[in-house]
């Protein structure tokens, strides 16, 4: 391990450790407008919710590490305390990079990026139309983190009104992650698209309860065969296995030829991860407790 | 568009929708113990980094939506203003999974999720063995942001030491976002894995200045064949391309051939497609500029 004090390296080193650790983060592309209207469309990556009652969301326009600027975006909330965060597909991740460029002040990014501003129901910033959900807010505080270049300043804002774009939604009318396409910021000019084959499922965090790792078999929890994920899958489940399970495994042809071979604990510890992978997880789980008893 | 007011909807309703439309999320394994010394690991996907200098990191600890109850996290930092946020890998995601399970009050997540507690440097609680970025922090300000179910917690951390595992970094010593291979927290029971085929590279924004999408001739921004992506790719382009560039392609052959076919501009706005697929947008912008030529 290589250990590191922040105060000890160079500030854009200490930057681009955060940013790549500290990853896939959601972007805010966020419009605000400034006291003359002269809208502003800037991405900010140092952004999540935090809060769902009330809604809220938060973004950091940083100051800048070398020159201690402070963007557009920042002035712009100070004067007008109103924003629209629009969420980020692929289909749009070129031309939000257009707009993160630094133009002239007064420049509007919404004519750079050829992105199409459309007026908000509630607040002065528009939102913009090719972004499949807009948030526009109202903000209620903005907090500095320090006065030096890389400096964040959180705003904290909460969300007045939510609108989507049917076309996102699957057919029981939730937000479908392939369909939303959203594009995450990590480090350097690393983007990560959070569709297709980047999706996975983990329903284990919905299961009320789970036995845990230190209530799997000892033969389990040192196999050379199964990973941590795979005893993480099996530690997830909500129960050990009944004795009438594993006694209706033990009937099963297949399973006997292998509770008879010379290395068993491998074989059962090798068809769990099959069963896993099929996502039979209480299979594999009592397996690996047939395993177990060929020891006892 | 579908319109939506937080508070018209349930407020479960408008959290799925929340986390489903900020994402991928990052995800903070946060360790930290009780005034007993005890132990607890849980992973908080409201979080994210938000200022390099001085280095902070913000998580939300919520009350729960149903019962309105504060996790032991919050209590924990309440009393010992200390925690380690570890990253998550996918090599650990399931095993994240099980200690987000809420087991009751005391057990010890460590012990539940098989993960090894390796004492910190500075701070009480533990480092995530198996975590390839551990930080150690100091908890600065709790900032309860409601008291109903479902309200956020900020819990503003500064980083005090940074530890990382030497196999995720690249020949250069940065981060390489697939050795890393961190998750992402989605909507419901979805998680984006931010390795291989997720990452893209958009250089863009590294670029200091742009021509901008207003400066691309008007039959590429009314283009049936060339993307917003494409376009914004040509829109990021520093400068113009020079009457020589132009005069050099229109000594070669193939591109003589398109301009003398009927549909010159569809064909060369393909053209420009093709070279944008290999990197070479400053060719690209030319050729769009020379479709734009043939119309005047």
């Amino acid at each position: 391990m290589k250990t590191i004090d922040p105060k000890s390296i160079p500030h854009p080193d200490l930057h681009q450790i955060l940013v790549s650790a500290v990853a896939p983060r959601p972007i805010a592309f966020v419009s605000s407008i400034d006291e003359e209207g002269k809208p502003n469309l800037a991405p900010y990556s140092f952004f999540n919710v935090f809060s769902s009652n009330p809604p809220i969301l938060v973004f950091s326009s940083n100051r800048k590490g070398t020159t201690n600027a402070v963007k557009d975006t920042l002035h712009n909330v100070e004067a007008v305390r109103e924003v629209v965060v629009n969420v980020v597909p692929y289909s749009i991740v070129w031309q939000m990079a257009v707009a993160s460029i630094e133009f002239a002040k007064g420049v509007d990014e919404f004519v750079k990026s050829g992105l199409t501003p459309l007026a908000s129901d509630l607040v002065r910033p528009f939102r913009v139309k090719e972004s499949p959900v807009q948030m526009e807010c109202k903000v209620l505080q903005i907090m500095p983190l320090g006065d030096k270049g890389g400096a964040g300043n959180l705003v904290i804002c909460e969300i007045l009104r939510i609108h989507i774009d049917e076309s996102v939604l699957d057919s029981n009318g939730k937000i479908d992650p392939h369909r939303i396409d959203l594009m995450g910021r990590m480090g350097r000019a690393f983007y990560a698209r959070a569709s297709g084959e980047a999706v996975y499922t983990i329903a284990q965090p919905f299961l009320p309860v789970g036995i845990g790792f230190d209530q799997l078999p000892e033969s389990a929890r040192n196999s050379n065969v199964l990973t941590g994920n795979e005893l993480g899958q099996l530690a997830g489940r909500p129960a050990m296995p009944s004795g009438e399970a594993l006694e209706a495994l033990r009937q099963e042809k297949r399973i006997q030829d292998m509770l008879s071979a010379r290395n068993a604990v491998e074989r059962l510890h090798q068809e769990a991860r099959l069963e896993l992978e099929k996502d039979q997880a209480e299979r594999a789980l009592s397996l690996v407790w047939l395993a177990e008893q060929t020891l006892s």
